[in-house]
Formats: C-alpha cells, structure tokens, sequence
C-alpha cells in the first residue's frame, strides 16, 4: 500500500493496544515517527501541529522514564502537557476513576495518557470519554503499545523490514505488557513466529500467546535470530522463579557476549529499560554495537508524537 | 450599569472572598467568563493575554482538580505557570510562610494562587505581598471565591439571571468555604434568601449567615426552589453527625431523584466536586439532565482566566 | 580585558564549580546576567534564545527555591523545564545513575541541572554525557556555582566592584557548599582574603580554603568588613556546636544590629536562604536597608539565565 492509500486509512480515536491493529495504520505511525525525527534531528523547535490541545499524564503507577516521554513529545507538537498528580487525588478522596475523567476532560483536555496496574483500565476510561482520546501507556500485563511501536521502529531502522525477521523474547514474560505488545507489533507486519523464553514460572500459557513459540532453553531460543528483547526483571519474581539467586538466573537467562554470539553475527539487543546490569543483561552487551538500548528511548519520543499527532490532529481537507 | 460603565469600575489587586464584593466588578467577572468561554469554544489556542507574566500556584492542602483549572487557565492566558511544591519547600525547614512568598515574588513572580488550611492565609500573604496578587484558592472555611464565580455563572447560564433566584445549600454547610462563598455572591447579585440545610451538627450558627434560613429539614427546605447545591461531605464528619452511618445520611440528606421533584421541575443541581455517589447524591441525579456538576467544571477555566487577566493585564488606555 | 576580547574567551560545556574558573569567563557571566536584568525590567516576556532545548532539573535532594530559578531562567530563554521526579524514578528501581541520565539524554535533552547530596555527582554524570551540559546546583559540601556567581553579582551591584572586598562568611562553614563557591568566586576577581568564622566543630581545616583567614571570634571577624554573609544553620548542626542551644548560639554568632555596626557603615548583609529569623539572623537585619537577601533571589534567576545561555546557546558567526 503507498503513502497516499495510507493517508486515508480509517483514524482511531484512541491508542489502547497493538492486538489487531490495522498493519497499514501501524506502518503509517511508524513512517510518521521516522519522519518527525527526520525533521527534529535538523531542528528542535517544536511544531504547532497541536497549538491550543491539551494532554494530561495520568499516571496511577510510578513512571518517570514513559511519563517524561510523552510530556516532551506533547510539547513538541506545541500542545499543553498536564501532569495529574495522583497522590494528591480526588480518587483518593473517593472519587471514581470515571468522575476524575470526566471532571479534567470538561477543563477541555482532549487526550489522556493513562497508566494503570490493573489491566483494561484505559479501555474503561476510554469507553467513558465523551471526545478526548485514551493512549494506553501501560495497563497491568495486558499492553503497552507506544512501546511495542518504539521497538518495531528500532527494529526497522537496522534491520529495513519486520516481515520474515526472527525475534526471541527473553525474561518474564507472564507480566509483561512491552512483551505483549511487541508480539502484536511483530505479528502484525508479518514477522516470524516470535520465541519467548524464561523460567517455566516466568512464560504465559501457550493459549495467551497464539502463534509464539516458548521454550526454558535461552540457547536454544536464540539461536540464530535476528533480535533479541531482554525485559526487566524484577527482583521478588526473580527470587521465586529462581530461589538461588541473581548468579543463578544470569548464568541461566542472562544476556552475556558469549551467548549473544549464538544470535545472527548482526542480532539487535533491544530492552525497553531500565535496565539491570548484570542481572538480565551483562554490561559489555548493554553498551556494545548490538544494543539498541537508547535508540528505543530516542525513538520512544518521535513515535508517542506521531501517535499524538494521528489522534489529535485537525482532520484535512482532501 | 452598562459594559463601559463595568470597564471603569476599580481594579482589585487581589480576589480573597466574595463577601463584600462590588456587584458590577462581580458581574465584569462573569461577563468575561462567559467570552472567554465563547472565543475557545471555536479556538483552542492560547492567547497572549498575559505573555511574559507568571503564576504560581502555592497550595498547602492537596488538591488537583483546582489546581489544574488554575494552570490551564495560566496558561490559555499565555502566561507562565509555576507549580511550588510545598512538600519539598523551606517551609519545612523552619521558614516563614511570609518568606517563601517573598522569596518566590523576588524571582520576578506576578500571582499567587493560595490554598491553606487556616482561615485568613491568604489575606495574610496578600499583605505582605509587595506588588503581586494573591487569589484564594480556598482557605479553611472561610472563602473560595473562584468556586463561588463559577457556581454562579454555571447558575446565570441556566436561568438567565442570579436576581431573585431561590436556591438551597444542603450538606456540610459549617466547614464549607463553596457555601460560604457560594452565599456571598448570590447575596451580591440580588437572589432570594439562601436556604442552608443539613444535620443540626454541620449547619453553622445563624450569626455567621446573616440573611440565610437554616433547616435541618431537607424536603422542606428544597420546596419550589430553583436550584440546589450538594456538598461534599467527608466521611469523618458524617460519621459524627449520623452515628448510623451513610444509608441514614443518605435517606435523609441525599439526593434522589424523588427528593429532586420537590424543587422546580427545571432546578439546577449543583455540585463543586468530587462527588460521593450515593452519599450524598444519587448516580441518576448527578448525570441527570437537570445536573450541571460538569458544566461548573468546565466554567470554573474560564472564571479563573477572567480573574487573571483582571489582575494581572496591563493596565489599557482609554 | 575588553567585551569583545571576552566573547572570545573559551566556552566551557559545563558548570560544576567555581575552583579555578577563568576570571573573565566569570565576569563575562556577571555581565550577561546584568544585560538581562535590564532587558526584563522593562520587557517580561520570554526570549527565543533557547527556543527548542530543552533543560532536566534532577534533584536529588528536596529544593524549591533552586529548582523553581532554574526553572523561571528555562522558560525566560525559550527553552523547554522538564522536572524529573527522582521519587518516582527508575534509579529507586536498580537503575544507575549514569544509566538514568543516559536515558534521558538520549530523548533529546540539552542540560541537567542536578543537585545531589554526595560531592562530584554532577561531575561525574558530567563526564558521562554525551552532549549534554550538566550545571550543579548543589553537591554535598563541595560547590553551589550559580549561588556563588548570585552572591557576586549582588555584591558587584552594591560596591561596583568586587576587587579588594573585605567579605566575611559566617555559620556553618565546614558544611557549606555555598561558602565554598562564595570563596573561589571571590578569589578569582581578586577580593581581599575572606574571613570565615563560626563554632570551632563548624569550621573547615585549613588547607581545605587556602587564603582564607579562619576566626571564631564573629566581633573580630567583621571588623571593617565590606560585606557579611551568613549562612543558614541546620538545627542539629547547631545542637552539636552549641549544646546551651538557640540563645546561645545567636549570642555568639547571630547577626543583630549592634553587631552589624562593627562592619563598615554601608556593609552589605547576604544570606542564601531560606532564613532562620532569630537563629543567626535577626529580623531587623534581614529587612534592613542593608541586607541584599531579596537581591540575592532577584538575580538567583538572571544569573542562571546567563549560565544556561552561555552553555546551550548556538555558536555565532564571527
């Protein structure tokens, strides 16, 4: 499909998850990310794209990393950013999470970022908006898809194509929202079907995930891909899924030089942060030629602004 | 008194209460609102109002919904908003309050946006301030006249007029600062004598509302009137004045769509937020058409920039 | 040395302390903060200066007054103040701190401006960034620049000079990064030897501030002094050098009026804040004709203006 066929593909009105997305509407974004950056590697000033449109950061779970990328992506479409404090909250005072909604969205705000621990919650809120859009910046284990297109656009960029690549996803993958959503990014622009590795505690029922493949061996699994996605692991689900310990879950799942070396000569090492080194990932790997590490941060800007601007834009003339 | 006749009335520095306020500069105020509200209504983008100036919201009890009105009106004007963090502030280290403020005005800051738990924080700052203004933005039980604006142009905007109106302030009326600034301004614009009803525990004593009624009788004291306004209670409070708990309050002090029959058949229901449904008010009332709960929301932007720019614009030729 | 012949002077990426800065680089700093104080004297609205870069307050320890400078001088350049919320930060999740500044780097910001509780944090992150300025706002007991460059500018606005000044620092001295910065500040534009008195347990060694002249006898130390800083006083620090308390402490090492008098007549009375009214300070100093305490703040946010311009701006054509 061309650029032109592109532009007039249907636009969602909000972002809640990569499962079942329109492959021409992910590529659009994708394109469009690529474009922005193009443009602000030459020129920082912000656009005016969004003058005059308000997005509020509503943040139920710590976040710094996602949090500071989207505000700087609003701004750089000249929109106003708003940060929810949620611990000084009406929520907390009672409040449904829907009045809270409703309440900052009659102020005249027209998009919500909205990180949730209980999956689905954007979808609900989403449901409840009158017209502002809903982006899902992370619900429980469910989705993250700003970061599932950051990776597919970090992907493309070494690699000029998705379709046919092989990715093994390594770590907890039974609560991961970046794993979910990258899976639906890969699958979706025809990528091969992805390996998910881990402790048997860490992987999901094979039903979860149609089309992957899931496997406790990390050698086996990344032999001879194309890309390799470390996750984060945290500390009290690495205690249970390994009782003996960080030296035991790196000697066992950890990504050290001489097991990236089993991946393609040109394998990528994605981790969507932050990370531990040392503990999934050994230092010389993180900060190797391989690792893409601060490309998907530099990438996770231009990509929430090409979503921002898709959803928020004026509609044009044809 | 006619527009041109308002644009001479005298320019306050700072807008600490609604008692005693000039009726013309009051109904300035709402007339602004209410143009403000129309330009955006077709335009989002900032104006430039108020370029260069900066205000900084000072608030010493948690809150979001005011606080962020406050900064989106900020910033519509195309002024600087800045956002003190009083958990993290000199105050904690033994600083004086008269201090801080002079310390933040000495950076070049031109308003002060005050909430305090104590009655007459504000008033007090507002003194020692050395040019800039101070706005309430609600101090102990004492004011919060940019609820009180906006409650009456949410009002004006229903029933064409303030002047005569029969409205009833029902809930936590002793420890309202809404009520009181609430009575105050209709008081100013000429309404029917304000009806306050609640338990006997949570009405204050008649000294303190002078040209008010009270009654403990929630049915009666909503007969035939043309609006009313719920309170929010806090749950510490109901607990000590209904020992029985919220279905009791509720029976007889909430708002159902029964009760709501005994008011004019077009009474306005109000309601400064958040809301406890089934507390206080009923779910079908509160998003009922009769409902202007997110219509005061929406207004409370547009009097906050009318107060604003009242303040802060630079004086014009005539 | 010339304006012109000082624009060529060579322009340094960071700003981590005062030790050893070039003494026209420094001069030139005082200058452009001065330039800038004319121009919003009489013109508030924002510069384009910076328009585009964007600035990261990470601060590592609780501030408001430094923090909200730096974010004023941000946005009066054009520039974009991002504020990163160490509380909820990644680096509370095993990420480093090299790693945290890394990340967000790589999302396209300019600057950190960084306060930490342990020395050379902001020289070590300095020397991690990849293009970044990183400007310390703050390190433990080791230097405060932009303080000190506030504390000089003031001065050179009251004597017109800073060549020759008789200065003493009087507090807590041995904990002081202020002090520090105010010594090397002084010593490169060629004051008289600073005097530096407090309790004995709350001076530093002296090899640590060579060419200064330690005392703890505050009356001989202010004889004749052209000016007088004091610095704040943690209660617990004072505890330990005064264990009679307040009172004590103030007797010997408060600043009242009759000691202000052993100073020359027109000494000049500095304090970075916040105040402790009646601890070392006492209220008809700190509000007297003589004290710069206000000044101070007032070209807190210029001086910082002028150090982000001079380590962001674009380089000139000659």
């Amino acid at each position: 499909m061309n650029a032109a066929a592109r532009d007039s593909a249907p636009r969602p009105r909000h972002l809640l998850t990569l499962a079942g997305i329109d492959r021409d509407y992910l590529a659009a974004l994708l394109d469009r990310a690529a474009a922005l950056r193009v443009r602000f590697a030459t020129d920082p000033r912000p656009l005016d794209l969004l003058d005059g449109r308000t997005v509020v950061n509503l943040f139920f779970e710590p976040s710094t990393r996602t949090r500071t990328s989207f505000e700087l992506a609003t701004r750089r479409l000249g929109a106003t950013a708003i940060h929810f404090d949620v611990a000084n909250s009406s929520t907390r005072k009672g409040e449904t999470l829907e009045d809270t909604l409703a309440t900052i969205e009659a102020m005249g705000c027209d998009a919500f970022v909205v990180r949730h621990a209980e999956n689905g919650t954007p979808e609900r809120l989403a449901a409840h908006a009158r017209h502002a859009s809903v982006i899902n910046a992370g619900d429980g284990n469910h989705a993250h898809p700003t970061q599932g297109l950051t990776d597919l656009l970090t992907l493309r960029d070494r690699k000029d194509r998705i379709d046919g690549l092989r990715v093994a996803i390594c770590g907890d993958i039974r609560h991961s929202r970046v794993a979910r959503s990258a899976i639906h990014g890969l699958q979706a622009l025809g990528a091969a079907p992805v390996r998910l590795c881990g402790p048997a505690t860490l992987l999901p029922d094979q039903a979860e995930v149609p089309g992957c493949e899931l496997d406790t061996d990390f050698d086996a699994a990344i032999e001879g891909v194309d890309a390799i996605m470390m996750l984060r692991l945290q500390k009290e689900r690495m205690t249970a899924a390994m009782p003996a310990g960080e030296d035991d879950y790196f000697k066992h799942y950890g990504l050290d030089a001489g097991r990236l070396a089993r991946a393609r000569r040109d394998a990528v090492v994605l981790h969507p942060g932050p990370i531990n080194r040392g503990v999934e990932i050994a230092t010389d790997v993180a900060d190797g030629p391989q690792s893409a590490i601060l490309d998907q941060v530099h990438n996770g800007v231009f990509v929430r602004m090409a979503v921002l601007a898709s959803l928020l834009e004026p509609a044009q003339a044809a």
